[in-house]
């Protein structure tokens, strides 16, 4: 295969990106210094061997247990329950959340033949053991997918007798009731708070 | 560097790709099987050693010369001058041309310091004499750029009493004239033709 066309093709397997970008971002490297595509190539190449999985959270970083798990500011008596990496990070941004993480690296997608036993749940009731975890926060998202993931940790957790809550629903920050959809006003209204 | 940050920081250095995209594109490859991020970075890695430049017109190939200027089917008397391989590419799916190319690798711009000197004119003009070159097509951008190389290119082949062609500016195919800007429809006007 040719070389341009093999990269281009490697390119547009990326989310987001089809052929027409590949081509462009193909020719870009082309274009540039010889050592931006081989940075760039060095640093794809050696990614997994460089990130780990936190075997106490599931979260990225140097090390086999994660800095987030190590800091001894955070509490471990909360723990929040997301499906994917970048959730955490999204919420780590926000700066609102203290407890620690555990990612589930996926959600509950019976369509696509994703049952309950690929989710890591009793990884997630260890955790909430050895930690004396008081409260699970669910963060999956607002998705069929994440409610359906959301409904089932809280039927697996009832034994443990721990609390289990799910992140609010509603009209976004800035968000214009004009253009909300339906499901969103819905829940909007149901989890109404009184002022 | 946390290698994590470090690849996002590679990836925003490609074209379009902001840091949120190359946030997203990060964690995809992460996530992905190891396969994947193995391949897509040998390939980067590497396409600067498997691509050659062809020495008579600057188009990308897996030899010395390219496919094309090798195909002795291709007219040698008309040479079609573009800005970028890109642009050969995007002419040669087109279809119409029959000529063979000269790739400039850049346009004059002044005022980003690129005077005529980076241009390879003096390659253009052996290429000119070495095929006998009887009409050459200047297909660079309609960009104040592409018109400017353009004209110093026309300036440049009057001693060898070479024809010298622009491609036609007006408005694109299925373009609407309500929505087409200023000096496109002013362009249109100006290179009108007899019906």
């Amino acid at each position: 295969m040719d070389p341009i066309d093999e990269l281009i093709q490697l390119l547009a397997r990326l989310p987001g990106i089809g052929e027409r970008t590949a081509t462009r971002l193909a020719f870009y490297v082309l274009g540039s210094e010889r050592e931006y595509g081989a940075q760039l190539g060095a640093s794809l190449s050696h990614i997994h061997s460089r990130v780990k999985r936190c075997v106490q959270c599931g979260n990225y970083g140097a090390d086999e247990v994660c800095a987030i798990c190590k800091d001894p500011r955070r509490d471990p008596s909360i723990l929040c329950a997301v499906a994917r990496v970048p959730d955490l990070v999204a919420i780590e941004r926000a700066g609102s959340f203290r407890g620690r993480y555990f990612v589930l690296h996926g959600l509950l997608a019976p369509l696509d033949g994703i049952g309950p036993e690929k989710l890591p749940v009793d990884a997630l009731v260890k955790r909430v053991k050895d930690d004396g975890v008081k409260e699970l926060i669910v963060a999956t998202p607002l998705s069929v997918e994440g409610e359906a993931t959301a409904l089932y940790l809280a039927q697996a957790m009832r034994p443990l007798g721990v609390r289990v809550s799910r992140i609010a629903s509603g009209v976004p920050h800035g968000g214009e009731l004009e253009f909300t959809d339906q499901v969103t006003l819905g829940r909007a209204f149901e989890g109404r708070r009184e002022l």
